[in-house]
């Protein structure tokens, strides 16, 4: 194979969180990884990005969680407030007893920062990092996988992560389906916070709740930026139309909102307008010596600000799967690959397609009107602070596919 | 005036509830009372009622609370289920705490039931009652009030009770709306309890919520009637058609239901349709000498079981408020009328606005589908049993415009 680029133990396709975590989480189980990104360069576009405890967690079982807290923010509580009146509907303080229940604390961080981390810690741990590599095909059948570049380079592997994102190409292997549109588009933005801000906003994950809009809130970068998204449901789509989502949509959206909600759209970056796209749950993200990891196995729409979180959830599912079968006392097993993926796979399936799930209603919970909007009002009202009923199968410890809190049977790489 | 039928203190216009109750309260305050009513007997169609403590009370008050005891049920609780899953989403128990805290018992009972008791009272009280009269125009404005029929009679009293129901030819006097159509219909059943009624049906007030239908279902008669009211939105009416709401409807109303709904539908008397309205609310319900008094003033959808309820609370409202000033220590002062019945009309036109805004919200809570009935359904369910927060403004003792216990400077008359 006179084309041969590279031959490693796991090759891992994208390098956005998914990747990156994935690759990690092999590293330190011993694998020799190779990640290869079609960009250029590695980065991440977007703002901030909210990490639960449940991924929090999983950041502190690689190391990571102090590089993160060095430059997040961990907000005081979550708010709820409807953005017609400002009423107050819910909230979470999120330090004290939230933080003990769920072992670790809830940290905003921007997306480009929690990236760099992750990159670091590859690099570190000695994953092979590789841009401008643009795979097409896989053959994931054999006793060695192989991945074929747009170049005409091959890539040859034990197993392949395929962490491609929401518009997986290596998806097609597994399922026929495609992104769906939720008609909802967002705009983002991350502006120095000023003396001019208002105080209220710079401890707090705010989020208001409007008929077909809302718009979250929260200070990133040890609270020197504030984030903003404001997210509403385009009517021109829903009209048909090809160009739809633009800012004259933005201003009518929050029109009916109160002056908060209306002065924080100033804002945002009206260059870039991001569609929210996510799929149906499947079942099966493995073919062979390939997994799907990330968004490429179970895009989500970003009411529950999970997107990220569980993709750190897989790679330390993985970690645990992969070091009980391919990882062993006498050396590396890679006839256990398949095992290892369809271990993760059933470990992972049932969980994130109720978040994907979860996620849809709770979006739509956010955006209703009328006396849907008067019953979730009221049920937003009658919760108490440190009602964890809502929040445990989520963030919570030793849920079913959430991954363990220490490593199982870990041989970690010292960094 | 040659031909004057009768001269009295009050003329009530109208025998439902709203007429008796308000005739009742007069005479007890010492007046002449003259009722007059366009049907040739008197008497109620429909079939059971429920009587909150808010309208006990006021029995209570007039010594009718036994005889209401006596051929009434008290229900052991309110329950209210999913009529999809059959799943209970919410109970109050109306014994116990309930009772102590409003005072009075919860009691279900028919219709024709209440209104005899109702009927009894007024004659025995000495109220003239009077059928076969259909009023079509009143005089409010002089000394004395002047009631014309269609026979060409003339009904000459200090004041009129306007009490012609939903459909009300007096209130054009202060008004010049019409009913609202709810799109809702109601069939209506009582049938005789057997051994194969199921056991769980019979100590409850239970209310099936279902998308675009409901379901309530009571016994009656010292259990030996089951009262079953099937309610659903026709979508004939809403394509305009003028026939609408037909048996075929009912049927598919509720085809995704649970089976003890379904079941229930055979006791449902389909030979006549019950289409649901309501009015807006209006504040002035006094011109001159003449007010109107329940559904008259403010008729409401069925949802809060408060039509009757709030009869009740108006006649005992305007009791107290014409006792204060016409009925006075040196005999009536009939000039004081315009006073009192605008007393009765400030003291009650909020709270009943309420009762019928409130009414059309909750019946739109009960048909929700979609995530608006996730909503509700973790909103019931998270609401205890005894926790009283949605009842006390309606069922509560001294709530701003309901009556007092004890009549205000009572001089009753005795029986």
């Amino acid at each position: 194979m006179s084309n041969l680029k590279a031959s490693t133990d796991v090759l891992v396709v994208g390098g956005g969180m998914a990747g990156l975590a994935g690759a990690l989480a092999l590293r330190e189980n011993g694998a020799d990884v190779t990640l290869v990104e079609v960009a250029p360069a590695f980065g991440e576009v977007g703002a901030g990005l909210q990490m639960a405890p449940n991924a929090s967690r999983v950041l502190k079982r690689w190391g990571l969680l102090e590089k993160a807290l060095e430059i997040g923010v961990q907000p005081k509580h979550l708010v709820f407030r409807d953005a017609i009146t400002g009423e107050e509907l819910t909230r979470q303080t999120v330090g004290g007893e939230f933080e003990e229940r769920y072992g670790a604390p809830y940290v905003v961080i921007h997306r480009s920062d929690l990236h760099r981390i992750l990159l670091e810690a590859c690099q570190e741990a000695g994953v092979t990092l590789v841009n401008d590599v643009l795979v097409q095909k896989v053959e994931t059948d054999g006793d060695r996988a192989r991945a074929y570049t747009a170049k005409g380079e091959v890539f040859e592997a034990d197993a392949i992560l395929a962490a491609d994102g929401l518009k997986s190409t290596l998806r097609a292997i597994v399922a026929s389906d495609g992104p769906v549109n939720s008609a909802y588009v967002a705009y983002r933005g991350t502006v120095p916070i000023t003396e001019e801000t208002p105080a209220a906003d710079l401890e707090d994950v705010i989020v208001y709740l409007g008929p077909n809009c809302h718009l979250v809130q929260y200070p990133l970068r040890k609270g020197q930026l504030l984030n903003t998204v404001a997210v509403f449901k385009s009517p021109s789509f829903e009209r048909g139309e090809e160009q739809y989502g633009g800012v004259d949509e933005l201003q009518a959206a929050y029109k009916d909102c109160v002056p908060a909600v209306q002065e924080a759209l100033k804002n945002l970056a009206t260059g870039i307008r991001w569609p929210m796209y996510d799929r149906n749950p499947i079942e099966t993200w493995v073919s062979g010596r390939m997994a799907l990891i990330g968004d490429a196995a179970h895009p989500m729409l970003q009411y529950l600000a999970q997107g990220a979180c569980q993709a750190l959830e897989d790679a330390a599912v993985l970690q645990d799967a992969a070091s009980n079968r391919v990882f062993t006392a006498e050396g590396i097993d890679a006839g256990a690959w398949e095992d290892a993926f369809r271990e993760f796979n059933e470990t992972r399936a049932a969980r994130t397609a109720r978040v994907q799930r979860t996620a849809r209603i709770w979006g739509e919970s956010w955006h209703v009107d009328g006396v849907a909007r008067v019953l979730r009002n009221m049920l937003f009202k009658s919760r108490g602070d440190n009602n964890f009923q809502y929040n445990d199968w989520l963030y919570g410890r030793n849920e079913p596919g959430a991954p363990a809190e220490v490593p199982a049977g870990a041989k970690l790489v010292e960094a």
